[in-house]
């Protein structure tokens, strides 16, 4: 299904992130290849095709806006990684089977590289074209600094490190999920929505919840296949949340009671979806995807 | 005169800092707790005290964006003090006498802190109340995020780091200088300055020409500083950039050439005030006072 969207989408998501890389001329050209490296070395692109899926519901949504969002969010996840990866923080050499960025580069690149690719995003979406009222990309901008920031993203990095290595309840790792990547997964479909400038309360609201429902499903197969794949095709160092003791769904719940709450975070993002007034038809088939891919 | 600047603006900045960070809930208390920090550790606060006395030139300039803009750009300049002071970037220990972040906390949570500020100066600019138009909170979101990219303070910074140990032309160190601290300095008098919504184009224009000298005024008198003043003073390791072998414009012309190439600079920025329409004192005194501090 993924591949589907990929071939739906993907030239698409290509082109925006390469509109994205345009804007930055020749000052610093090593600083712009360790940024193109770690946007480009071609992840799964979830978050950018979740916004072009979700505004594709609405027939009213600003296409230009919809390009700036789904590079702003990808920057912003492409950041996420570069850092995650330094040795301070994951240590990680490898990411999708090729050399992290301060492995690539250096680990001072790396640190600019992800704070450049951080304010790209919002230098992307403030600088969107468009016919967007103003107001509505001010929201733009918003919704990616509050799902990025202490509240979102990297407040749910902090409270995973803080918990590395101590035995967490679930609520706990809830929270820490629904921040660390379900709240960037919830601003790609509500950057998505609100690129319809007719966007109702009540759909977006129903959107949130499908968005938080497979973002934390999307954490839970992530899990999950952390033990259950093997290195060669996650292209990452397999059972390594089992070394550094990460707390873990299926530590906490066993590895049928993980995969029993993943089919249930699929049933809400489908309820969710059920009192929307327009063929949900891509919105369903990702949360199909997210609960049975394999790596 | 920084201290009648102090004075004056002084407490209206904590207080936009404060607020700033009350928005920080208690999700990740390190976390928070380091970008506190980062944040209030006491520096002279130029940046924000630029922007207020920029506004300050037009009676209808917005208070609350003036507010949101000081805060938010004191929120970048701090993200980029924490993570230049890291292990790999220029392994500072202290910073105003005091550890630096990563020595108070730890690596992974000054990356964390630093990435959080850079957001938190987004959220707080997106999110400004006030009576500004919807058009122009953008343009305050785009002036920021450009001076603080790839395209400024960020290339800049990658610049000085690929040239550290070579030597450099005088071309060479202007453009790292115009890049690495003058587009935060620039966009700080631009800021205030569109905090007005009647601001003028050719009034801009002149703003930034203002900016521009006394941003360079400021890095060539912090060279000079760097070589006659004592650690003691500064509060940072005296004499450091020459121990890493940097650049600086008293090795490329003599201090005595450095001197005149500051006062210069004054004179420049004076000039480019002449033009305006309104009082510029509070702006003259602050070119008076870069090229006469002594810390």
């Amino acid at each position: 299904m993924i591949g589907q969207w990929q071939q739906q989408y993907g030239e698409r998501i290509d082109a925006a992130l390469r509109q994205a890389l345009d804007r930055l001329d020749s000052l610093a050209p090593t600083l712009r290849d360790a940024m193109e490296y770690g946007l480009l070395q071609g992840g799964k692109r979830v978050r950018p095709m979740l916004v072009y899926a979700t505004a594709g519901l609405t027939p009213d949504a600003d296409e230009q806006a919809q390009d700036a969002a789904a590079a702003a969010i990808e920057c912003i996840h492409a950041y996420s990684l570069i850092h995650d990866d330094l040795p301070a923080m994951d240590n990680d050499d490898l990411r999708r089977g090729k050399p992290t960025v301060h492995k690539a580069f250096d680990e001072a690149t790396a640190i600019l590289a992800g704070d450049a690719l951080q304010t790209l995003a919002f230098e992307l979406l403030s600088d969107a074209a468009g016919a967007l009222p103003a107001e509505r990309k001010l929201q733009l901008v918003r919704e990616l600094a509050t799902a990025s920031g202490y509240r979102g993203m990297c407040g749910g990095q902090a409270l995973d490190i803080y918990h590395e290595g101590k035995p967490v309840e679930r609520a706990t790792l809830e929270r820490i999920h629904r921040h660390k990547t379900g709240a960037l997964i919830r601003a790609a479909v509500r950057l998505g929505a609100l690129c319809s400038p007719t966007m109702q309360e009540a759909e977006l609201a129903a959107l949130s919840r499908y968005a938080e429902a497979i973002g934390l499903a999307f954490q839970v197969q992530d899990d999950i296949l952390d033990i259950t794949a093997s290195t060669a095709t996650l292209g990452k160092t397999q059972g390594k949340d089992e070394i550094q003791q990460k707390s873990t769904y299926p530590a906490l719940l066993g590895l049928d009671g993980a995969r029993e709450l993943a089919r249930q975070l699929h049933r809400d993002a489908l309820a969710a979806l059920a009192g929307l007034p327009c063929n949900t038809d891509t919105l369903e088939a990702f949360a199909h995807y997210i609960v049975q891919r394999e790596y």
